[in-house]
Formats: structure tokens, C-alpha cells, sequence
């Protein structure tokens, strides 16, 4: 099967919406975008074994592809939209490509985005780069530089599932529901995308958490020129994370595994009420876990005792 | 040195115009969009060994796939504006990333495209994706459907140097100036980006020259749905390339031969003078080297004799 047949067979599904010109097939696509909307755009690569394991299905591989680039999109406050897909397998298997593309259609339908265009590559690691774009209107967006002096700190749903997931992916076969439940927050990670775009007005800054709570806050603050505090007795922590890992690990869990693609956000305490709203709108937990300050370090309490923690989170080619 | 620092020392150049109103560093870049345009998104992966020997300069690697990318831009007529760059390395190499962060940046000035956004991470070879995205007045896109029957097939500049240059890469050590200047065709492509964007409004289908002049050629002819006749005998070889392989492997490297970069279009006879005109202005030859025919081939000729060809140009796991 050539590379014209491949994308024929497997990503050639009707997912365009009439923004869509020119879709997959050509030397490019042509998009009409929405009239004086800015555009937001990223990408991100996902490598076999790396980012995720190699023992990940086909369908959560494609899925959660998708909903780690859309929830980039849904921290800058935006709607995704379009994506294209530049996949490197080591060879065809049509079972797994069929699978893949399941999932990764699946979640292309649930936040509304549409596969454009794409290129296929051999090469000794499954690949994956997404680039995706999304609209927002001008001065919208939410970037990670906003930050002000007293912002609360906020983060969405609970925090520490996906690596406890990954966790149990690698190094357990025996599951109850809970471990089920970790594993499902890892192999299909919610994209915050509705929930971002309602904290457009609200959130003075935002970032997806993809390489720990801890980490995530650290950049968005550096990237304000400020510092906080986290309280971590607050930490959203689930049930089934106590229940399965302890309060301990828990903790350690949440402030350095990745993964959970949940929004952390500042926003000043006159927005309460309207973030309260967002919670019930979206049925979605929103925790206050923390504060901006004015000195440029990110320290950490737990129940009234200073917390000490270091951990910078994953960086790639670290050391 | 971790992701951030690589980011900060190699790609935080200013090269962006003011339509990048955040570019590096946040979840994603915010662009301003022109108004009243389409928008054309293609994406490219170049991998080490497969798309470029592991001997190619870094600064070539660098402006060989920004131009890659910005050629598909101008197939479609369109004008480069923003790109990603995804980039897998197997480790940090301070030397190489600075020379290919150089030869990146040059491109992307050649051809006046921002880079806003992208991807690190670490794998076994060198691994480039780019995202690129262009912008066309709503209708002026050419794409590769909509050649008509009797319409005239054209090519700019010269076919089969970069076929031959990269033959002389692999294979060569002593090099003559024709040689060298057969390399510089393959490790620095030109797009024809102001040509292509000229030819909007006068060519009925376009496609550029990436996996061969016979394999474009049909790639363009099917999406088409009509058949067509080259002329093997007007194809522009150039002398560089006939002194160094000789009249034969010179047309090999021509119709088979891919990593032009050249366009090939068709028009019809009545847009003639306006080409000429294009040949001009952008003191680029472009030569008739064919016509679409009604029936579903591709022949050939040499000479008044049909000529037999089946190459159907690189495809990826082809076999």
C-alpha cells in the first residue's frame, strides 16, 4: 500500500465542516477562516515510548493525540478548529492504522476540529506531530504572561489521574474500577475546550497541564514575572487516586506527574462568582489551589507547613 | 540543556511580522490574519536518511525544508506566511542547532515567513516536521483538479538537477563547478514563491515537483481526471546536468528524479503571451513541455517515438 492508497483507506473521512475549501490531496488545503477572528496555532510532537507507551492502543493513541493539541488550543481561551497530522510509522499495519484512525476521528468529531491535510513517513518509532489551529476574537486570547499581583491560582478537574494511569499501565495487570478509571484519564485525556473559551474575560493567564501541576504553574508565573504559593492540602485529588496510590503519592502525583490536561489559571478574586458560574455551566470541579505573589519563587504548604519541592517536571533532553 | 533553553537559544530570532501578535513561548502562537483571505495549510516531514543523507550540512538541512515547504505553498498560488517546526534529534548538538537554526532563518527571510511555533523532542534521527500556512484572495487558489482537456503543460526552470545532485552527494568526492552547482539544486531548493503567486488567475492546475517530473506529472493529470503526453525531448535539462551524466541519465534524472521544487502547471494556449510575460518578470524559464489529453495515460514521446515509461516516482512504503 503506497501513501496515496494509505491516506485514501484511513483519513479521508467526511469530518470537514463548510470553513473547509480544500481538504486532503492536494499540495495544500484551503480554509475560509471566520471573518475578524485571530488565529491561534500549535503543534506537538508525540514519539512511541516516550510520550506515551508503546503498549497504548491504536485508538487511544489516536485520540489522545487529538485532545493534547486541542487542549493548547482551549489554554489560549480559543476553539479549535483544523489540524493536519504528519505520522511516522515504522510499517503498515492496516489493523492498527483502522484503529488509530477510529480514535483519532473520535476525537476529532467530539471538539469539533477538522483533519485538513497530513503527510506519512517511515521510521523506526511511531511519530506523531499535530499542528493545530484554532480562532479567537482580537485580544481574547488567554496568554501565560498575564499574571497580576494577588490572582488567585486555579486548576480544572482533578489533577494526578493521567500519571497514575500511565503508572498503572506500565506496572500493573491486576485492575479494579478506580485503576480503570486512572488508566481512562491517561489513554483519553479531556481537552478543557468549551471551558477554556468561557474563561476568555476571566482567566488573566492560562496553561494546559502536560508536564505536572508544579511545572506548569512555575512557567506560567515565570512567564508573568511573578512567583505564588500553592496550598497543596486544596489539590483537587480524586477518590480513585487516594483509593488506589494513597494521600502520599497522591501528592506526588499531582504536583509532578503530567499528563492531565487540565487548565490552571490566575484570575483576581472580584471574578469568583463568574468562574463559579463556569463550574455549574460545565459541570466541571474549578479548585482555587493557590495565589499569585510578587517574589519569583513558587513555593508550596501543606496544612499550614512550608512544603519543600523541587521537581522541574518532564524536560525533554534533560541532564 | 532543557527543551525552554534550546528554544531561547536557537529560535527565538525576530523574524516575525506584525501579524505575529504572540509567537514562541505560550500554548500557542496568535496571529492576525489579512483580511478577506483563504488560508492554505500544508505540512511536510523530512526525515534523516529517508528525505536527506545524514550528510548534508546542517545549514542546508535548515533551508532545504523551509523551502520545501514553502513550495507547496506556492503550487496552490498562494503567498507563505507562518510556519511550526516540529524537530526530533537523537541529542543536543549545540554546533549543529546553531547552524541549522542559520540556514532555517535564512529561508524563512528569503521567503519572508515567521516562524511561531513548534516542537522538541528526542529521537533515534533527525526528524523535521514543518507546518506552513499561506494565505490566497478567496477563488485564486490552484489546485491540482482542475486542468482541462487540451490545456498546455509547462514546468519552470530546470528538471533533474537535484536528482542528480544528490546522486553526486552520496557518490562523489571530486567536484568539478557543475557538479557543485547540481549539489547546491538539491541542498538548496528554490520555491517559486513569487512565481507561483503570479501564476494565479493564468495556470488551471499546478503541483511542484517533489517526487518527480513523470510522478507529479500523473499526480496532477488524476486528480484531474484526464490523461495527457510529455515530451521528453523539450524537458529543460541543464547543461550542468548533461556535461555530468550525459543526454540519457540526464532525462532519467528529469522525469524520475524528485526534490525539484519546480512547479509544473498547465494552462490553456490563450494564456500564452501573460506566461510569457511571468518568464520576464521573474527571469525564470518556463517551458511547454506537454499537453492534457482526454484518455487516463500519461505517454510519452522522444523524438516523434512514444517512449515507454512506468516510473511511478517515490512512494513512501511502496512495495
Amino acid at each position: 500500500m503506497d501513501e496515496f492508497e494509505l491516506i485514501r483507506r484511513f483519513f479521508l473521512r467526511d469530518n470537514n465542516d463548510k470553513s473547509v475549501l480544500i481538504g486532503i490531496g492536494d499540495d495544500g488545503a484551503v480554509i475560509k477562516p471566520s471573518p475578524e477572528h485571530d488565529l491561534v496555532m500549535s503543534t506537538d510532537t508525540l514519539i512511541e515510548d516516550i510520550h506515551f507507551p508503546n503498549c497504548l492502543s491504536a485508538e487511544d493513541i489516536g485520540y489522545r493525540c487529538v485532545a493534547v493539541n486541542v487542549s493548547d488550543i482551549a489554554a489560549m481561551g480559543a476553539r479549535a478548529r483544523w489540524m493536519t497530522l504528519a505520522l511516522t510509522l515504522p510499517n503498515i499495519n492496516q489493523e492498527w492504522l483502522q484503529k488509530f484512525s477510529n480514535g483519532f476521528y473520535c476525537a476529532a468529531r467530539e471538539y469539533g476540529v477538522s483533519l485538513i491535510g497530513g503527510d506519512t513517513t517511515q521510521g523506526q518509532k511511531i511519530s506523531l506531530t499535530i499542528n493545530i489551529t484554532g480562532e479567537v476574537m482580537p485580544k481574547q486570547a488567554i496568554t501565560r504572561s498575564n499574571a497580576n499581583y494577588d490572582d488567585l491560582i486555579f486548576v480544572t478537574g482533578n489533577i494526578g489521574d493521567a500519571a497514575a494511569g500511565l503508572d498503572l499501565i506500565v506496572n500493573s495487570s491486576n485492575l479494579n474500577d478506580a485503576g480503570k478509571s486512572l488508566i481512562q484519564r491517561f489513554s483519553r485525556p479531556t481537552a478543557r475546550h468549551e471551558l477554556g473559551q468561557a474563561l476568555s474575560g476571566i482567566a488573566s493567564a492560562a496553561i494546559d497541564i502536560s508536564d505536572g501541576l508544579y511545572a506548569d504553574t512555575k512557567k506560567l508565573l515565570m512567564a508573568s514575572e511573578l512567583g505564588g504559593h500553592l496550598y497543596i492540602d486544596r489539590l483537587p485529588i480524586s477518590k480513585e487516586l487516594r483509593e488506589t496510590f494513597g494521600q502520599e503519592r497522591g501528592i506526588e502525583f499531582s504536583l509532578g506527574g503530567g499528563d492531565d490536561y487540565e487548565l490552571l489559571f490566575t484570575a483576581p478574586a472580584i471574578k469568583l462568582n463568574e468562574i463559579l458560574k463556569i463550574v455549574d455551566k460545565y459541570n466541571t470541579p474549578i479548585t482555587e489551589i493557590g495565589e499569585v505573589r510578587k517574589h519569583s519563587q513558587l513555593n508550596c504548604s501543606l496544612n499550614g507547613k512550608l512544603f519543600n519541592y523541587d521537581d522541574s517536571g518532564y524536560l525533554h533532553f534533560n541532564g
